[in-house]
C-alpha cells in the first residue's frame, strides 16, 4: 500500500471514529468530550521525567505519539478540534507536523499553553485523560461508562489501523532479521538490542514495550528485563520479543532461534512453529479466543510427547494434571493496537485454567490479536514437578540439558477479517 | 583506583551516612527512618510501566539502581536493614547481587512481597519515598524538615561517591569519543546515539538523563529531544550532552565538535573551551557559585567581541543589555550526584539575572558541580534583537551563517576539594 493510499484511509478512519464517538456520547448522555494527550510524569523528587509515549484515545484519533499537553475536542456534527502544544521554547524542539490529509478532517490549532483550552458551548462535557493533567479542568473526568464505551471503539480496527499495524510488522521484521544475524554472529544481548534498534530505526525509549532479548537460559524468563553486555561462552538460543510503533500502532513479534549446534532445541522450535501456524488458522470470526488458548495446551502436550520430554501420559492427562501449564504458563495472546496489550479484551475475567489470559472474547471482523504459544524450561515451575510424583513422566536429563536454552516463544499479529484472518507478520514470507 | 579500593571506600561511605542520618533523626525528633526504593508507575490506562531507575536516598545508601519494591531501615546504633525484593517469579529475572563488602555493613534480607516490611520497636518512625508505594505504611510520610535534612546529607560527597562519579566520567568519555568518530564519519543523530550506547555499554533506557545529540542547527535547542535518523546533507557541527550511571552515580558531560570545513565555528568552540577551563579553575572552596555564572557572561561577552559577532559595545554593556543572555540563556551548571541535577542546590532562589541557575550556594569541599558554559545561535532569542535597536551591534550575516551550526556547550564535572578542585572529566587528558 502506498503512503498516499494509507493517508486516504486515515481520513476515513477519522470519519468512522466520529460516528463511533457520536454514538458513545449519545448513549451516555454527553454533548462533547475533551481528550488530553497527557504528559510525562516526573521521577519522585527529581526534575527528570519519564519518557512519554501517549494516551490511547488521543493516539486513536491523531496517531501523534510523544505529543504532550495537547487536547482534542469531539462534538457531534462538528470537525474535531485539535490543540497542539507548540511553544516557542529554546529548551525543546517543536517540529512542525508534515502536511497530511488528516489535518483536513480536523481543525488544527497551535497553542503556547500546556493547560486545557477554555471551551464554550460544550453542553455536558466529559474529559478523558491522565488525572495528573486534568486538575481544574471543567467537565466530568473519566466517567467510567464513557471510558468503557470509548475503549470499545478501539476493538474493531478500521482499514487504516490494520494497515498501520501491518507496516509496524514490516519494520519490526527488519529488526528481527538483524537480531537473528547478530545472534548467529556471536553477539551479546546488548549487541543484539543495538542491531535491532539500528535495523528498525527505532530508539529503545520509543519502543511500544520493552524488547525482550534473552540468550540461552535467559530465554526462559518470560519478561526478561536485562541486556547482558558480556558475550556468553556458548550461544545456544535466542528469544527476541520486540516490536515497533508506527503512527501510534504497535507490532509485537517474537522469534526464537536455535544455534547451529542445537538440533534437539531446533526440532522443538520447529515443532512449536508448526503448532503456532495451526493456531493462527483458528483465528476466524466467531471463534472463542479462550478455545485457541485451550487448543494450545493440547498442542503443547502433543509436542512434549513427540519430543520425548514427557512419556507415559496421554495428551489429555498432561493438560489435566497441569504439566502443560508448567511448560507454557502464560496466555496465548491479547488484543493489539495502540497499546501492545490493547484495551477491552477482558469484559469477563479469564477462566480458572488460564489465569493470565488477557483476552476472553469471541473473535470478530476487525479485531487484531497476537498468537504466541511458548514452551519453556523454567526451574521454578519444573523443579516442583521433578521433585514430586510426576517425575516419572518427565525426561529429566533432557529437560536439564534444555534448561540451558531457556525456552521458545513464537508470536505473530493476526487480524480477523470477515471470512478468516490476515497474518500481518507473515505477509513477506 | 582498583575495584577493591573502591569497595573499601563504600563501607566507609555507609558509616558516614549512618553518622549523618543519626544527626538528622536526632535534630528532627525521629527514632528511625524507613526508605522505600519505589517502583515504576504505570502508563495511564495501560499495563505497561515507565522505566524505573531509583529513588535518591535509597541509591545514596545502596547504589542499587533499578531495584523496585525494596526497603531500607536506618536506626541509630544499629546496622541498616535492607529488604531486597527478590520474588520467585518466572516473569522477571531477579539476579543475585554480586557479593561485595558493603553487604557486611548492612543486614541484607531477601523478600518475596512488594509491600513494606512489618516493623516493631521503631519508635517515632519517618518514611521516605514515592507516595505511590507508601499507602497504608505506618509512620510519618516524607516529613518536609527531615526530607530537607536527608537531602542535605547528599551535598558533600564522600570519597566513595567522588570515585563513583570519576568512574562514571571515564565510561562516558568512551562514549563521547565514539560519538565524535561517528560524527566525523558522517553518521546521523540516531547512528551517533547507537555508537554512544555501544561504547559505554549503557542502554538508552538506563541513562541518567536523555542524551542530547544534535547535529547542525539542532545543537541550538538546549534540550533537543529527538534523534534524526536521516543523515543531513552536510555535517557542520555536533553537540552531545550525555552521561552514564555507575553504582547509582551520574556523569553529565557535553562536547561540541566542529566539522573540518567550519573554521569559524571551530574557533568559537576553541574560544568557549578556553573560557570553560578558566571557569573550572574558579571552582574552589569559598567561591559563590553565582559568581562563576556571572563571570561566564563576561567571558561570553569577550568571546562575542573577539569573534566579531558583536561590535561597538563594551563587554560590560553587552552583559548589561542582555546580549550575552541571548547567546547563553541557561545556567552555568548544577550539583551532580545520584541525580543529574542533584538535590539541595537552591536553598535560596536564583538571582534575577540568572533565572535558570540550578545552584546558588557557596562551594565547599566535597560538593560536585558541573561547569557548562554555552554559546548558541537560537532564532527565537536572536530574532527579536536583530529586529530591534541592538541590531547595529550584531554581525547579522555571521550569525545567520552560524545558525546552521546551532550552538556550543562544553561541560565538565568538577569536585571541590579542601584546597581547590578535581576536574573528573579531564583526568585522562
Amino acid at each position: 500500500m502506498s503512503e498516499h493510499e494509507l493517508l486516504t484511509l486515515q481520513s476515513a478512519h477519522i470519519q468512522e471514529l466520529q460516528r463511533r464517538y457520536e454514538r458513545a456520547l449519545a448513549d451516555h448522555g454527553y454533548d462533547s468530550v475533551l481528550i488530553a494527550s497527557g504528559a510525562a510524569p516526573y521521577r519522585y523528587r527529581d526534575d527528570q521525567t519519564y519518557v512519554f509515549q501517549g494516551f490511547g484515545p488521543f493516539l486513536h484519533w491523531t496517531g501523534l505519539a510523544g505529543q504532550e499537553h495537547s487536547w482534542l475536542l469531539i462534538r457531534p456534527g462538528h470537525k474535531p478540534v485539535l490543540w497542539l502544544f507548540q511553544p516557542v521554547d529554546f529548551w525543546h524542539a517543536s517540529p512542525d507536523l508534515p502536511a497530511e490529509p488528516w489535518q483536513e478532517a480536523m481543525e488544527v490549532r497551535s497553542r503556547q499553553q500546556a493547560g486545557a483550552p477554555e471551551l464554550a458551548n460544550t453542553g455536558r462535557l466529559a474529559v478523558l485523560g491522565d488525572p495528573q493533567v486534568l486538575e481544574g479542568v471543567p467537565g466530568d473526568h473519566n466517567p467510567s461508562a464513557l471510558v468503557a464505551a470509548t475503549e470499545e471503539t478501539r476493538v474493531h480496527k478500521t482499514c487504516y489501523e490494520i494497515e498501520c499495524l501491518a507496516h509496524a510488522n514490516r519494520v519490526a521484521l527488519k529488526g528481527h532479521k538483524a537480531a537473528r544475524e547478530a545472534f548467529l554472529a556471536g553477539g551479546s544481548e546488548f549487541g543484539i538490542s543495538l542491531a535491532y534498534q539500528q535495523a528498525t530505526g527505532q530508539r529503545e525509549a520509543l519502543a511500544p514495550y520493552h524488547s525482550i532479548i534473552g540468550l540461552n537460559e535467559h530465554a526462559g524468563t518470560l519478561h526478561y528485563q536485562y541486556y547482558e553486555g558480556q558475550v556468553p561462552r556458548q550461544h545456544r538460543s535466542l528469544l527476541i520479543d520486540a516490536g515497533v510503533r508506527y503512527r501510534g500502532y504497535c507490532s509485537d513479534i517474537t522469534r526464537t532461534v536455535a544455534a547451529p549446534g542445537e538440533p534437539r532445541f531446533a526440532a522443538l522450535v520447529h515443532g512449536l512453529e508448526q503448532l503456532q501456524l495451526r493456531l493462527c488458522e483458528m483465528v476466524v470470526p466467531g471463534m472463542d479466543y479462550v478455545e485457541i488458548h485451550r487448543k494450545t495446551h493440547q498442542g503443547i502436550a502433543a509436542l512434549l510427547s513427540a519430543s520425548g520430554l514427557v512419556t507415559g501420559l496421554s495428551d489429555d492427562a498432561m493438560v489435566a494434571q497441569g504439566i502443560t501449564r508448567a511448560f507454557f504458563p502464560h496466555g496465548i495472546g491479547h488484543f493489539l493496537g495502540i497499546q501492545v496489550h490493547d484495551v477491552a479484551g477482558k469484559p469477563t475475567p479469564p477462566p480458572e485454567d488460564a489465569p493470565f489470559l488477557r483476552l476472553t472474547r469471541t473473535l470478530e471482523d476487525g479485531m487484531v490479536v497476537t498468537i504466541e504459544p511458548g514452551l519453556y524450561f523454567i526451574p521454578s515451575l519444573l523443579g516442583p514437578m521433578l521433585a514430586g510424583p510426576q517425575r516419572r513422566y518427565l525426561a529429566e536429563d533432557l529437560i536439564n540439558d534444555l534448561k540451558g536454552c531457556g525456552g521458545i516463544r513464537i508470536e505473530d499479529n493476526v487480524a480477523v477479517t470477515a471470512s478468516g484472518a490476515r497474518n500481518l507478520t507473515r505477509e513477506l514470507a
